[in-house]
């Protein structure tokens, strides 16, 4: 998907929800374990609860591979369920040398069709340049994240007084357009979207944190909004457990996208 | 595997020689291609003919990864077939929030079985901690990369003068111990190991980049080594494309693990 079909999808929804498939074997409700495939089917049920309110999807890799090959199909089969009008998002945090990050854009690229990949920047350009080589797919590279951790190097003062995520992004945007490349931030700092508007005007940013990390959607709205809206917004926990392990999960879930979409629609409201 | 047990291998078999099955299904001798599972059935080959020149082997993720569940199931069928004796290293440069590290995690060392796991830093404490829980299991941090990109932000010099990738060394000493640490250092960067070995006297490094990077054993070991060792040497273009793509692969791969086995050995015979 390309950026104009994306800000076409976020104005048709009024939405700019990226609903994370992260679900965790553990917290499955029981008419859901009993199935054949019991992510697949906790996903099918999530997704067609909360399409309507979403641009886009983003399986966190993680959750997948930890069930080994049977984990990996159910990412397949997931993948094929979403429909083509919504962005897809491998959150993976990628990265490795040059001919090696090559196989992994294949991975998500061609072996899977995601729209867009996240990677880790700590290996330098070449661990970068081969997901940015693919048409019409997209890097979002880890700039500040969302976790306690975001503090240990990516907000280390670098000697001209920057942080190292603002050194990650400047260099980043010599190697990608607001065309092909996005940045991860976390909810979890809403102070510092406007610094980051500053340094990257019309990149999009890829938001985790809001929900269960304690995140606040209306600070980061404020702040990060661009005339392109530039942002996709992502909750997981907090939208595909909104109903625990009951019956109605998927209602449930669907309720809290929607709810979150109508947030959204209003902060749209704000600056178009 | 533990610290005491693989020192005890490298003693025994006079060879720190790490065997990268990183498999491109593109490079495949012809019989092999014929066979049912043929990444598994190239590494079997180049496992039995290394297997007593080496005490470890490094199968890199992308390479799997980019097959979907087949390549998955190649992965544990490879794992299953390495020898108890040989410590098993997932090259999957991993790293997420904590939840999401915890997974990676159990996919590598509960779902899989390997002993060590490559993670990359940038998200900080809380991404790398989840893996350092598991016992006689290994976190081997990146800290030098042996790509050209190690340039962009490692080797970055920070306010008081040390490059960033010192500092995630000294920060994640305080996390792990040498007995569950261990730190990527690239043979490219050979005249960097004496300021290492003054930063870890005592952890073990995990060195690629000699053979098709350009790296130097030679340099590498002379200011690598430590009283225990404390290095593990890879090779994977270097040995498992030996004999390019003739019936004489398998041989050739164990003739090149050999050689390095070799000069390895005369090396040890200089610091015991």
């Amino acid at each position: 998907m390309n950026r104009a079909e994306l800000i076409q999808q976020i104005a048709q929804k009024q939405s700019y929800l990226c609903v994370g498939l992260d679900c965790d074997i553990q917290r499955l409700p029981p008419a859901v374990r009993a199935e054949a495939d019991p992510i697949f089917a906790f996903n099918r049920a999530i997704i067609d609860a909360t399409k309507d309110h979403c641009v886009a999807y983003k399986p966190n890799i993680a959750f997948y591979e930890a069930q080994g090959a049977a984990g990996w199909e159910a990412l397949a089969k997931t993948l094929d369920y979403i429909p083509d009008t919504h962005f897809t998002i491998a959150d993976a945090k990628r990265g490795d040398i040059g001919n090696t990050s090559r196989l992994y854009a294949k991975a998500f690229f061609e072996t899977l069709d995601f729209d867009a990949v996240t990677v880790a920047p700590y290996m330098g350009e070449d661990s970068v340049a081969p997901f940015l080589e693919f048409t019409n797919k997209w890097v979002i590279l880890l700039a500040l994240t969302s976790n306690r951790g975001s503090q240990d190097f990516q907000m280390a003062v670098q000697p001209n007084g920057q942080p190292l995520y603002e050194k990650v992004m400047r260099r980043a945007m010599a190697w990608g357009s607001p065309d092909n490349l996005m940045f991860v931030v976390g909810a979890t700092h809403p102070e510092k979207f406007g610094e980051i508007r500053q340094i990257a005007p019309d990149h999009f940013l890829l938001v985790p944190g809001i929900g269960a990390q304690g995140g606040d959607l209306a600070g980061v709205a404020r702040h990060g909004l661009n005339t392109d809206t530039g942002l996709l917004v992502n909750s997981s926990r907090g939208i595909i457990y909104a109903g625990g392990e009951g019956e109605d999960f998927a209602l449930r879930a669907g309720q809290a996208a929607h709810d979150l979409q109508q947030r959204m629609a209003a902060s749209l409201s704000t600056v178009s």
